[in-house]
């Protein structure tokens, strides 16, 4: 019997090493996808130069509350920069040693503001440098508001998206399809696809960051408590983003995961804005592993508890009230944490909340996984999967929010959306297991949901 | 190439009267399947007796439009209870040759009535035997209101589906499971479902009649066209019934049909009724072939044609509307018709209307799977057809309203409901056919439907 093993710092690192070279090598291979498509001669993104310019800049900690994929991913960036880093800072001392002690003092200081400016423009292109494309709004835009959360939040969910990829891929051998797509009004996303891999039957990691105006009436559905917003001229400037997810794998004993943090921000006609966070980390197993269930809940609710010690319970309670299929009265998986509407205690506790829940889908799940990597199993377990992927189907078109605002947004892209469907699913006529079976013990803890840790 | 044959006369005879045996055989069975639910000597229906009792009943033409299955099922059931009739029709001439002129005189008057009322309740107690179950309402009750066009649509439905189950049996020589099933709040329905057959993934043919009490917004959102009706207290008493059928084929040269009948009646405050019949019949090809679809519109264009000339294409186009999978810019398949708010020009014109609808489903259908029978295919065309099942369940659970309604209905059958939806599907990320094959064929009949007659 497979038993979960955790990550070690020593493994974590060196997968982040080859996922940065793996990255690297991705990032310019994207950027001239795209050059390609908009003919060779027009370079896409301000970002571009950066990427083929081999930039060596010094690693520098930003102050984010570090979880463990943060140190992780940082180490690895120090490992490949820290050359380049000390010649960068030879040469501002060298800049240094000319001209006389006023003017040297003025240039020191003026120089030190603009070192650190190019320090932190520097930091972001080389956090860049590690997603699987370069980051949805122009790297120059993101430089000129580093201060703002939607800045932050687009750097974290690119990173998510990268670092779970990676993790993935490590595992599956396979490679993400990487998809850049543009929205006509405003914004885009990034879409990582890995289908019929040898352990992922269907793996979609999506970003999207999408800004625009919406009614008064749209404003007041997106927000879950229905707060009533007022508009310049009845319109609001809103930004939306998230990083998304859903894995299905081929083996009935491999659990699908799924996953989503967002942040929306919206400008009322005084110039205020409104502001808020959402997310969630949900399992849906097809067979009940307890160790599993204790394994995945325990990790959401340490990184829960580090922020307040109602969030695991709360966003718990809320996950197993949201991922209910009604018409089958059962839940969708085993649950985890569900939260909407998060604009409290502060936008930086909010954010660093978010940013925990993030950096925990990695030790999540891919425990799970490298767990029930090599589990035989016969084809009636292979059936009750099929099932149940009609079951996550059926949940996934009929109640998801996040699906039917999409499918009923004019330009939303389709393909991404409906990337959370698995690649195959079933539908039996009053399929019913039979007592005292595993698929009966299943579909039991989805009709009354339990308490895991 | 194998080509469309048209039922003969004399085939379709030798069908009806196989279908006949097999048809009462099951009668019997399904009433001791429901019996023995409920203890072996509490009889569940009024009916079981007739079944039971042998009854023989001389054939009586009952003023219906008659279609071509409406000759096929008289025949059959003439040929079995001829002998039957000649006995009941000498015990009248027997009592009659009893008493003086008078007493004679009006004894055959009342004796003329009593036999003929016989007759009309011993025609119903035959039309019964041959559905593949004892239908939802009391045999004593329809016979109790036999005028009445729920009676009479109830009839109709039942029909429809035994015919259609007949004949899918035939091609396939599989059986379908019957299914009785009651609604706690009223009425309920009977679904047979054959699964994983020779020729049929899965094959549903769904009845139900259902009644109750509607709230006036719920009234108004029956019917399409919004009405506003007012009922006592608020709640109106309402009847529904319906056929609802979706066949998928095993082989993707077969293609999917889907067909529905149904009819509603609320009573208003005053005990006035509001009556409207709805439905279509359309198919949902893996592969165009034009020979199939001018076959399967041609069918409905002929029966529409005998009603009025405005019916074909009026339902054509609606039913393209429908049928649109709008966040894909497709339809889900080349269309046939779709109709709903039918009220017009009388209750017995549009009943006739729905009838003649009703007994095209098999002349539309069959001929297109015989041809098709033995055709061979590829593993890339069964991938196909297993693509163009993800869009039949994403339209179904995303956009039709009976779907819709039924699982926001509580007490409603979901079984019932999402029988509609395939065996297995499948979603591809990005999958799109090349230029000059005959799956982007496919796709471009799907964007721009055609006229096919």
């Amino acid at each position: 019997m497979a038993t979960i093993v955790h990550f070690s710092a020593l493994s974590t690192t060196r997968l982040c090493l080859k996922s940065h070279f793996k990255g690297l090598a991705r990032s310019c291979e994207s950027t001239f996808i795209l050059s390609g498509s908009r003919g060779p001669s027009q370079p896409l993104l301000p970002g571009r130069r950066w990427f083929s310019r081999g930039t060596g800049v010094r690693f520098m900690s930003h102050g984010t509350a570090g979880g463990q994929s943060a140190g992780r991913s940082r180490r690895g960036a120090l490992a490949i920069s820290g050359a380049a880093a000390l010649t960068a800072a030879a040469a501002v001392a060298g800049l240094l040693a000319n001209g006389n002690h006023f003017e040297r003092a003025e240039m020191a200081t003026r120089i030190s503001g603009a070192v650190e400016n190019r320090e932190q423009e520097a930091e972001i292109v080389e956090r860049c440098r590690r997603f699987m494309s370069a980051p949805v709004t122009d790297i120059s835009v993101l430089q000129s508001r580093k201060e703002e959360m939607r800045t932050k939040m687009e750097l974290l969910i690119m990173e998510t998206q990268a670092e779970f990829c990676k993790a993935l891929e490590e595992v599956d051998g396979g490679t993400f399809k990487v998809d850049r797509w543009e929205r006509k009004e405003g914004g885009g996303g990034i879409s990582c696809v890995m289908q019929d891999g040898k352990v992922f039957e269907k793996a979609g990691v999506n970003v999207s960051v999408v800004s625009g105006y919406l009614t008064e009436e749209a404003a007041k559905q997106m927000r879950s408590r229905g707060k009533v917003l007022k508009g310049k001229d009845g319109k609001l400037p809103f930004s939306a983003m998230g990083v998304s997810s859903v894995i299905h794998p081929k083996n009935p004993h491999i659990p699908t995961v799924h996953f989503n943090y967002r942040y929306f921000e919206i400008e009322e006609e005084d110039g205020s804005k409104q502001w808020w966070f959402g997310g969630g980390t949900d399992l849906t197993p097809v067979y009940i592993d307890k160790e599993d269930a204790f394994h995945f809940h325990n990790t959401l609710k340490e990184a829960c508890d580090k922020h307040h010690p109602q969030y695991y319970p709360d966003f718990k309670k809320w996950c197993d009230r949201y991922f209910f299929v009604r018409h089958r009265g059962e839940t969708r998986g085993i649950g985890g944490i569900f939260f909407d509407d998060l604009d409290s205690p502060g936008q930086e506790e909010a954010f660093n909340f978010v940013k925990s829940c993030a950096r925990t889908v990695v030790p999540c799940y891919l425990p799970i996984v490298y767990k029930h990597l090599n589990d035989s199993f016969t084809d009636e377990e292979k059936d009750w999967q099929q099932i149940r992927r009609g079951r996550y189907v059926e949940f996934n078109l009929v109640y998801d929010r996040g699906v039917k605002f999409g499918l009923a947004t004019p330009g939303s892209r389709i393909e991404s959306i409906l990337m959370s469907l698995p690649l195959t699913a079933r539908w039996e006529y009053m399929q019913e297991p039979d007592k005292g079976t595993r698929e009966a013990e299943m579909l039991e803890v989805l009709r009354n949901p339990k308490e895991w840790v």
